[in-house]
């Protein structure tokens, strides 16, 4: 193998993705289903006329290369569109390494069937749903979604509508086992100094939004042992819920906090929480979501504050192939690559494809586990030897 | 003494001011220096007239109103406006009090010499700063405030340029004591169920912004254990300054807190914190500033998360003259009125009056002790025995 050549190559489809979307933040905005997303795709299109690839696009707006459309295959791939202020890397380089593996087939003359694949909107940013057109060619939607607004107001039905695409489209058939190589966005990788991690499963998660009611008061004319402070009520819980995530060894967080009055000279009489409960076991998400409602329920009881709570998503965990797993890391041995097998925290594509073929997943450290964010940066020899497991996998 | 007639005439006073900066919030916005402020100058000349009195507006237009202009005077007033959709009876009830004992003087033929003022803005709503009319004539202002600008972004000095006003203003003289009638705006009075407080000191505090930096990251993809949650920092630091405050009976308060991104699957990588430490005793609040900041360098260093504290304000702590403590709570006591001597933990127009002469402060209780709020509401039967007891104290 030569992963400085292949490092090379990688670098060369980036960089022609380098300036669409490019923003004042130094970094990209590249939303699901706009222009610019729709240029990733062009330029990906154009490259595979150049290579004289086979282009197909489906029902929804995906994009298919490969070397003579095979009807059963491997397929290869992630997405190109972006969050906002987002980096050039997150699912840039799943596409690049499918590229490079067509590449490597066409070049060698090999006849491995591969079709390398570009998703449409898979980052929430734009619809505030993730893995839009993954989902819709594996019967994981909804016809709801269709009532989803964009950024700019517009529903995805009415979108799709102008685009031609279909809101009834077809499974996917044919797919034998689909691989995505994807960057960490988490610092697991780079602090255990790997270059290579298998995925093992996609974490699922429910969200909740915590209403705390106490009491809003002049901060200067309330004894402390009179007062209804929601923001103190709030305290122990972002503690609390920091405590049980350590506990049960899961990802739980409170990203979002909003206090009011939220002004200097008055005690915060209202606080709302948003919680993000993750885990790779979906009979955990429930066991931890009940011991924070029971949190929740103490800390406000033993304080007096009033509090409700409101549901507002939730998705199931997804078990990756274990066959895929255990010859990924085989491959991985062999090439004397450090790696580990690990749970994904972040959802993806493949969680979608899980449903209707054998999926697998390789993750590559990012600099800092920086993710959706214009400092995002992978090492593409890191890519590269990650392109190198899946090269050894479908020749098998 | 007839409360009920008493509480009848200062309801009547209270319903002259009752639609004046009327908002939609159902409560009053008549922030100092516009002309909902303006415009209840003008209805208190109107009553003066009315009742014969003479009236007299200062260089910075504070009203007052007297029989007959004395040189050597008692003063008793507060201020008439109000923060953005306020309450109808902080401020102007203490108005209404001492319309009422300058009513009885007239009626009843007393020789006592006493003036009634308003002064101008003493919420910090419009400038954010307080108390500026009292301040200006007791020589308690810097000449910088006059570049501070109003919510529709005037400075001071163009709205006194524009009124006429003296940016360098006289100091009030002759005034022998001056006494002020208020709402709690706590619940303390109203918890122990008494109808007077007298006061004997008006809170210091000091006021810093602190800024705590962590790391922003992924909250599926970054497991518990190498996560820096700036949220779970400030959670600590907001429990530790209820815990300080507790302990060392003042106020402590985290008031404001701004999270970033505040995204609901990011871990808090920056969140701000503004504390408020008030205390009668000015050498207790630089102790108890310095054990929180402690407390924030304890709670950084032990979580590896950098932060800084930012000063925003002081004020100093102002003792009430304890002459007038005592004699206030001998006539109350004699009049069966159930009372205390209690701190305020609010600025008022009297901390400025205490620089130049002697000064007093009663508070009556107001329900739940809500203030700054549509809600705002008390019991003029507790400002007519506040009144009496005045009313005794300028008989002597």
């Amino acid at each position: 193998m030569d992963i400085v050549a292949s490092a090379k190559y990688m670098r060369y489809i980036m960089d022609r993705f380098y300036s669409i979307g490019e923003d004042e933040s130094g970094g990209v905005t590249r939303l699901g289903y706009t222009e610019a997303e729709d240029q990733m795709h062009n330029e990906l299109v154009k490259i595979g006329r150049e290579e004289g690839y086979k282009v197909e696009i489906d029902e929804v707006g995906n994009t298919f290369l490969s070397m003579n459309k095979p009807n059963n295959y491997y397929l290869i791939g992630s997405h190109l569109d972006s969050v906002v202020n987002g980096g050039r890397y997150d699912g840039v380089l799943g596409v690049a390494a499918g590229l490079l593996l067509l590449k490597r087939i066409k070049d060698s003359n090999l006849k491995i069937p591969l079709k390398v694949v570009a998703f449409r909107c898979e980052e929430s940013a734009n619809f505030m749903k993730a893995t839009l057109g993954s989902s819709l060619i594996t019967g994981e939607y909804d016809t709801k979604d269709f009532n989803l607004k964009s950024k700019t107001g517009k529903t995805l039905g009415d979108i799709f509508k102008e685009r031609g695409y279909s809101q009834k489209p077809e499974i996917i058939k044919g797919v034998s086992a689909y691989l995505e190589l994807h960057i960490e966005q988490g610092r697991v990788l780079e602090t255990e100094n790997l270059s290579i991690g298998i995925v093992s499963s996609i974490a699922g998660n429910t969200r909740f939004k915590v209403n705390i009611e106490g009491m809003a008061e002049h901060s200067g004319a309330t004894p402390m042992d009179i007062r209804k402070d929601a923001l103190c009520d709030a305290a122990e819980i972002i503690l609390g819920i920091e405590r049980i995530g350590r506990e049960e060894n899961t990802a739980a967080t409170v990203g979002v906090i909003e206090n009011h009055p939220n002004s200097l000279n008055v005690i915060p009489g209202k606080v709302e929480l948003v919680v993000d409960i993750r885990d790779n076991d979906n009979e955990n998400i429930e066991r931890i979501r009940l011991k924070i409602y029971k949190l929740i329920e103490d800390v406000c009881n033993r304080r007096d504050s009033r509090y409700s709570i409101e549901f507002l998503s939730s998705s199931e965990a997804v078990q990756l192939d274990k066959g895929i797993q255990t010859e990924l890391s085989k491959i991985a041995t062999e090439l004397g690559i450090k790696h580990k097998i690990m749970a994904s925290g972040a959802g993806h594509d493949a969680m979608k494809l899980a449903k209707v073929t054998k999926a697998g997943m390789l993750f590559i450290p990012c600099k800092n586990g920086i993710s959706h964010n214009p400092k995002e940066e992978a090492n593409l020899e890191d890519a590269a030897l990650g392109a190198e497991i899946m090269f050894r996998y479908l020749k098998g």
